[in-house]
């Protein structure tokens, strides 16, 4: 393992922290750890039917471009991460799901970040609202499963999240892991 | 797009760092974002012969635990990434490789870091040290890629590049986009 010495400096946004350690390493010699302190955070695959998904245009500031993602989120103290699913889908698409089916959870940058990102598969969609978040996102689109398979292996799609829950989706879709019911 | 207004804070370590920024979103309003800079990464997927991969089991300080994961690690400035990726397998398995073939290349935490990881698969490896880098490696195994796969299923595997790097190999297999004698 790898134990903490000390901490130098911490910077505290809104809903995060960055700082900055020196740790012990497993041989004794120390070194430098910067690690970001996250809350959980949920993604969503929305199903508008069993071809068609939804997807949302922002602007990155970390990459400095607009990127074309599934809708996610950081859960909110107290909140479930399921409700926070829901949450982030309707303000970012405007669009109310009936049900979610958990994908995948996994760690998105495990060398400097404690995030963990629970991805849900959504469908039963239904629009409540035109209007999205307009602090954040830019454009809803309706894509193609096919077309975001074929964006993704072009490399054109090139965040982790979208990538994996599209991924594991076709993945238990091919061992028969999604209930039939799922898209009625 | 978003603009920043002002840095409040820098944390530097040795290869990266992370800061504070006020920044102006597309409607005017203001919020803060933290930025982490880092250094572009290589992974590497190596592989034994067609069925059987090397994974490397290491403390994550960042989510404090062991974890299993495909060899990776950070570009050294001025380095090539296929090098580091060469260099990388090296220091933490003790292997070197014949060949690479070029994955996939994505944004692991486009919310808060500019990372970009290129994965590829290594083929024609042999042995050259008993040993691995032990300030971050505690072991090297060899394990059935079907295995991986079973793990990352049923959540056992959680870290990112390791499930894209294992779901992108699989799908351009099945699409016949790894060359027949890759493995030769």
């Amino acid at each position: 393992m790898e134990e903490k010495i000390r901490t130098h400096g911490v910077l505290f946004a809104k809903h995060f922290s960055a700082r900055l350690d020196t740790v012990r390493l497993r041989t004794g010699r120390t070194t430098e750890r910067i690690k970001i302190d996250h809350p959980e955070a949920a993604a969503v695959v929305p199903f508008l039917d069993d071809k068609r998904i939804l997807m949302v245009r922002q602007w990155r500031y970390a990459i400095g471009r607009e990127t074309l993602e599934i809708p996610a989120g950081k859960v909110d103290p107290g909140e479930e991460t399921e409700r926070c699913a829901f949450r982030e889908l309707q303000e970012e698409t405007g669009y109310k799901a009936e049900r979610l089916l958990q994908l995948f959870s996994y760690y998105p940058a495990i060398g400097y970040s404690n995030e963990m990102i629970r991805i849900y598969a959504a469908s039963g969609l239904r629009i409540l609202a035109a209007e999205q978040d307009a602090d954040e996102i830019s454009r809803v689109e309706v894509v193609a499963l096919s077309r975001v398979q074929e964006l993704i292996l072009q490399g054109i799609i090139g965040d982790g999240k979208t990538v994996i829950g599209i991924s594991l989706f076709l993945a238990k879709q091919q061992r028969g892991e999604i209930p039939r019911d799922f898209f009625d």
